[in-house]
């Protein structure tokens, strides 16, 4: 399929790829692009990749397919370094969180030099770091593929079949409607959790000693990288802003039926809720 | 420490101290009553309990602690229905998720006739039943226990002293500070798990198919039950509707910072909840 792979940013997901990458095709070469000293370091003791090198035109000359794995709102910067060096017709993709934006500066950037076909796998955790990579990160995982009017056919079907091999569940959807269905079931529950916290935070120190396994659960993404959050929630501010307002109007409605001591209204609202969760 | 023990209302947490009583204990007379034929039959089924009975008052004849596992709001019922043949002198205790409105109206009721002491174990989850109990549901979790102004001092020590025996940590708070403290620590969180999941209600069915690991835990405490929550959460209505308000300021200021792009404030934000998160 690709027979030189070159990783920007290997963090927890560009690791992930990489490993699996190695273990199911020891032929391929992956190489990787370090923004920093220390991140050099880090991915060559990870002793995961073929090449690491600061200088990012090296790092991707040769290679077939490039993966953008740095946050999104450092995609167009990151292309327009690696210009000038990289391969005439190479395919690039990306694990972005949020599509429309990076797909216009992407196709913007790349017009006529390379293919663009966006990706958004599902996967990840509130850990970070190349030292949390593995290679069954993908596993059974969903993965959005976001082609455009712009997109090449043949790279579509490559970008699909390379996510495939890694072990995502494909779908294809356009850019917008990838960020409204994300901002309603990753945006908005992450902007939820850490308000949550934020809450918390003003109360005694001592009451998050009682926190039971239902907070714990409830706020476990809160714990992600503030950088790269709010690098995808500004990059998808305008659905998650509806998205916000629309969860603002479901609180006014359990506020009244509380205040009113409405017991119907509260188990119809409560019995809503349960059986969205149960269908899951 | 007491010889005979009545369950009231056995579920998930009335079956599991149940359980645990019998596994510990042998010789304690572990009785239980219950509201329906059906109940009665499930109870009988589990063959954890010496006596079950659909007759209040023949199931509470010579115990001398009384435990109250049915929904806070219908305390009061019970314990009227009770009292004519409650031994003098016994001792109550409760597993109510809130408690200024319970103590208030579990005195009343006891008063001159039997000790009540109020307490909440926070063990549980959003399954339910006598199905789903198991003996070690309260190991190592946290039970408040709030006495007042009127309780018997000596009931207080039995009563701690009996919850630390089935696993419990025991914390001493007032029970309008305990209910501040759960509204904020678990009927909030519990409301906006609820809350999220009618957003989610409201958009195309296929979105919830991917839905990742951080939604479900975000939302997991949603399929608790209508009926046991509405019961709660009205119960400590003044106290949620101060967090709910509490919450929703903390809303405007990150989407304030959302619409003015402003990415330092996003990442104040962020980072404020992660570091409360990590404190947890």
């Amino acid at each position: 399929m690709f027979k030189k792979v070159c990783i920007i940013g290997a963090g927890l997901l560009g690791g992930s790829l990489a490993k699996r990458l190695k273990a199911q095709s020891p032929e391929l070469a992956v190489n990787a692009w370090a923004r920093s000293e220390r991140a050099e370091k880090q991915l060559r003791e990870s002793t995961v990749f073929d090449r690491v090198s600061r200088d990012i035109g090296q790092a991707v000359s040769d290679a077939d397919l490039v993966v953008l794995c740095s946050p999104v709102d450092t995609f167009g910067d990151v292309l327009k370094a690696m210009l000038p060096s990289l391969s005439v017709g190479c395919t690039v993709t990306d694990v972005g969180s949020t599509k429309a934006m990076v797909c216009r500066t992407c196709e913007t950037v790349l017009a006529g030099r390379a293919h663009f076909v966006g990706a958004h796998p599902m996967a990840g955790s509130e850990k970070s770091g190349i030292a949390n990579a593995v290679p069954d990160l993908f596993d059974g995982q969903v993965c959005f593929i976001t082609p455009t009017a712009q997109s090449d056919a043949t790279a579509v079907k490559r970008v699909t079949a390379f996510w495939q091999s890694v072990g995502l569940r494909t779908f294809c959807v356009d850019p917008d409607e990838h960020d409204r269905i994300v901002a309603a079931i990753s945006h908005l529950p992450h902007t939820l959790a850490v308000t949550l916290c934020n809450v918390l935070g003003g109360k005694p120190e001592a009451w998050l000693g009682f926190a039971g396994n239902g907070l714990r659960d409830t706020t476990r993404i809160a714990a992600g990288l503030p950088d790269l959050w709010q690098s995808i929630l500004l990059s998808n501010r305008e659905a998650l802003l509806a998205g916000i307002e629309d969860f603002e109007r479901h609180l006014k409605e359990i506020k009244s039926a509380l205040r009113e001591g409405d017991r119907e209204k509260v188990v119809a609202y409560l019995s809503r809720g349960k059986s969205v969760r149960d269908s899951f």
